[in-house]
Formats: C-alpha cells, sequence, structure tokens
C-alpha cells in the first residue's frame, strides 16, 4: 500500500486444500456450473476507486510470489514454489466500511471499472502461472469467480491462514 | 478503528450455511475433536499491540449488531435478528504485513495478552447470545476454536460476503 495513502486494493488470502466455487448459478433446468482447486491459494480481491492497471503487474507479483503456501514439511513458499492452485474470487465487499449498523461501499470502484480491472487480475495470474515451469509442469491451474455473481463458495482448508494485503 | 491511528484490533466477517472447525488435534489413538455451527457469521479475529479489554465491549456490539446476514428474503439483518449462530476464529496470520517476499507480524499482541483477550472476547460474545431473547428462542450457538492452534476449518457459504471491520 502507499505510504500513509489509501488503498487502491485489497487482496484477501486463505490457504485451501480444496475449494468449489459457483460460476453460473442455476438457471431453470439448467444446473449452476462450478469450478475448483485443490491444494492451493484463495485470492479474494477487491478495487477501489483510483486503482488502475497500472497497479495489476504489482499486486500479481506480490501475490504469487509473496511465501504463504505451506510445503509438506511446513516450511512456507509461494503459491509459484509450492507449486498449487489459485483460485480468484471477486469480493467487492472487502471494500466495505462500517457507518452505524450499516455497511457503506463508497470507496469502491465502478462496476464497470471494477469488472475491467478483475478480468485484467485473472488474466495476468493465469500468465504468470502459464509462465512458470514448475507450475506448467505440475499441472496447477488458475480458476475464478464471476464478477458480479454470488460468490457460492466450499472451502476446506488445513488452516485458512489469512492474510490481508493492500495495494 | 480510531481515526488516523492504527487499528487495536481486526475482524473478518464471512457468512456461512455450515462450518467445522478443529478444536483439539489428534494426538495418539486420539481423535481430533471439533466443533460445527449451522447457519450464521464466522468471526475470524485478530489483536494488535495497544488492544485492552475495554475494546471488547464495543467490538462484540458492533459485530453482533452489524447487518451482515441474510435472511431467506434477502433482507440484510443483524447475526443477533437473524438469529443464527457464531462461529469465533483466532486469527493472528490477519495482523501480517508484506516485507519483500514475507510476512511480520510485529504489531500483533503478545500470546499471553492476545489469549487472555481473545477468551474475554468469546465470553462477551456467548453473554450477547445468552442474554438475547430471539436468541436464546431459536437456540443458536456460539462456537469457537483454540488460541494458537492450527484452526483447521470447513467452510460451506452461499456466499461468504466477507467484511473487515477494524477497531
Amino acid at each position: 500500500m502507499a505510504d500513509g495513502g489509501s488503498p487502491r486494493a485489497r487482496a484477501l488470502l486463505q490457504q485451501c486444500v480444496h475449494a468449489r466455487l459457483q460460476v453460473r448459478p442455476p438457471d431453470g433446468d439448467a444446473a449452476a456450473q462450478w469450478v475448483q482447486v485443490q491444494r492451493g491459494l484463495l485470492i479474494y480481491v477487491c478495487f477501489f476507486k483510483g486503482a488502475d492497471k497500472e497497479l495489476l503487474p504489482k499486486m500479481v507479483n506480490t501475490l504469487l510470489n509473496v511465501k504463504l503456501s505451506e510445503t509438506e514439511n511446513g516450511k512456507h513458499v509461494s503459491i509459484l514454489d509450492l507449486p498449487g492452485d489459485v483460485l480468484i474470487i471477486p469480493q467487492a465487499t472487502l471494500g466495505g466500511r462500517v457507518k452505524g449498523r450499516n455497511m457503506q461501499y463508497h470507496s469502491n470502484s465502478g462496476k464497470e471499472e471494477g469488472s475491467a480491472l478483475y478480468s485484467q487480475f485473472v488474466c495476468l495470474c493465469e500468465k504468470e502461472l502459464a509462465a512458470n515451469s514448475k507450475c506448467a509442469e505440475a499441472g496447477v491451474v488458475v480458476q475464478h469467480g464471476t464478477y458480479g455473481n454470488r460468490q457460492v463458495l466450499q472451502l476446506d482448508t488445513h488452516g485458512p491462514y489469512t492474510h490481508l494485503i493492500e495495494f
């Protein structure tokens, strides 16, 4: 996060053993669609007003390289070095602030802007994993939720090891 | 959060349909022990240096009364008004700050102090739910993780609706 300034984006990281996220709700006779990941990292992400695409490479670099994934031996390495799956979840609620008994989201980026940033963020994560030989060899994947949808989520962890990182 | 100051505590809230948390790891022949909650609220909590027990009533009041639980009709009410279960998870990692590729936890409260604050926080939450007639009638419960343990967690949500609140 820029020293002393307001954050332009907020990410919340949790480890998972397995997770499953709905990407399309059921519609009439059509069943819901889901994506799933095995052992890896959940990235919940929220953009604030003032965020722009120049911010994204730094965010992706930090999130994929910070040592928050635990090996079998209890050592902490990055998700790229684990290597493990990544599940990206758009989570605008992370930008909320308490006002009385309600939450306000005045600092959040607008819907179109947030959606564009989210798509580019996902795309950059995919590229980074694809370009990493360890990840490519291990066949790990990036999955992601649909911006604007309800993020119906099932999460199985061996300790979520929850971290907040602001940019 | 005190205007302009550093936070003294950080709470992360997620809705759940069902959640299960390990409170004692397996030990020799003894199986692990778990607690579980049905529909309700997960509260991940972390205390910073400078937090004291005078902070706790305000925290508990805010967290249990903020309207972040969704009724069947899609309306948002407090967890006390839902009414729903509460699962409290100690999560010191929430106090981490990125330093290069590692996280540092220099602002976190000491272990003994954090443990004492956590116990009192849990106790206050239990009292509030017990004193609430709607909660008592519905038989909702407060469950909580063991401070210092690995928080092995299984979470099932209809949208985690993740919110961060600092004090």
